[in-house]
């Protein structure tokens, strides 16, 4: 259990790993980079020199501070610490977004503390925001503003901002289908968000997100920016969402549960 | 025919029209704003109180300077003029993403000389982007950068990176299969743009947009835009594109051929 000094202190060193990380990513955002690829053929996960050095300058940087702790990152694997801590980073969630030159990729840092991240930011150094979450609340720190992030009250689909950032996740037609049935209950649908919708849904300005195929690193930056925000994020059938895979966040318990309700009959959920 | 200097005046002029525009639709973002309607249900065109507000400013500023310019806008509909230069504007282009929370909405002004838009402007205020096309060049005014555009030299669909806003804008079955045939040639595919998309294409981060059921004031300002930085913008039988309806726009001719070939099959195209 951290002390609310050592969370002040690591959420100032997490911002820290932003800066660090920013440095590297936004020199090369709409640069007309070339991209890389692991398997020698292009796939869907694009791997750029600004992901990877990124994720190299986090990594220092956690070493020469924090040596005992462990590091778990998209580009270089996991390193094992002899703390219990373990920051988990995506220097760029949203490749995609980053190659399109869409200002929506975010650089994720959380802070695991061996049962649940404590501490989550995303970063979006183009546009200028921070959204950092940790026990205490969370803020949007901003060129425009500094704020205190809270979730709507929706409590019911049809009145839910729906936000996801491609159907094309959806891998089996049990979650095709289930995601086409919110998606015909809710008001509004919006594509195209990766991290970012899980911040605005912190934010209040949409109600639920629904993916799936995330990893462990899609996800853990985010879960405390939503629940000290007063949302909510599991799996779809309601468990613990940290390992990533079919998550659901929602505005509140009410619209948590009616999305769960259609979600959790998924045989893969 | 506009003189360069005119250009040069007018030009000028639509880039106050979006800074009247932005001090009014800027204060309304994010600020959980009620979503009124046009016909007393929800629709999938919410109107917001700064859409309406920010065209009354931008017609207020064109009849004090411009008295005989004729305005046609989303909200208040047309004014014909006595000159044959006609404004053509949507204050917020994206009033989903507007009350979505996603900064990728845009205000689009065109000036339309009475036989095609001369001069387009699409600026988005909260990320700090003005994308600027007229005669002579197209030109993205930023905090980070003050650059020209140029589109992309991707001459393949295999090699395309693809926008669309919402594949449910797609309303007939052949449209939805032309559109998922080009999605499956691609090589990267993103949702959620609205008018951003066009402009990301003039910037040379996307290669291809392919839309429809778009309205004049939808697609003028944007015209401009992509064909000064090297772009083709054409309906998917590869006529003139400023009426709306279904729009191809792409980097290079060969590009928009390998889509026209597609698209132009399509029955109501």
């Amino acid at each position: 259990m951290l002390s609310p000094a050592e969370i002040d202190e690591l959420s100032t060193f997490a911002q820290r790993l932003a800066d660090a990380a920013a440095k590297v990513t936004l020199p090369h955002f709409r640069s007309g980079l070339s991209v890389d690829n692991k398997r020698g053929e292009f796939v869907f996960d694009p791997v750029t020199a600004a992901d990877r050095d990124a994720e190299q300058a986090i990594r220092a940087l956690i070493k020469s501070h924090y040596p005992t702790h462990g590091i778990h990152g998209e580009e270089h694997g996991k390193e094992e610490g002899t703390s219990p801590l373990t920051w988990v980073i995506d220097p760029i969630d949203g490749t995609r977004s980053f190659i399109s030159g869409v200002p929506l990729w975010g650089t994720l840092i959380a802070l695991n503390d061996g049962s649940k991240p404590v501490i989550g930011l995303m970063d979006q150094p183009y546009i200028g925001e921070r959204f950092l979450g940790r026990p205490g609340g969370s803020e949007l720190i901003s060129r425009h503003e500094h704020r205190v992030l809270k979730t709507s009250r929706c409590t019911k689909l049809e009145d839910a901002l729906l936000g996801n950032t491609d159907p094309a996740m959806f891998r089996d037609e049990a979650s095709k289908s289930a995601f086409r049935e919110i998606s015909s209950k809710v008001r509004l649908r919006r594509f195209g968000g990766d991290c970012y919708f899980y911040c605005l849904l912190a934010a209040g300005t949409l109600d639920l997100v629904i993916e799936s195929s995330l990893q462990p690193y899609d996800v853990q930056a985010l879960i405390p920016v939503i629940e000290h925000a007063g949302g909510i994020v599991t799996s779809w059938t309601g468990g613990d969402p940290q390992m990533g895979g079919s998550v659901v966040a929602a505005a509140t318990p009410e619209l948590h549960a009616a999305a769960l309700e259609i979600l959790s009959k998924v045989p893969s959920a």
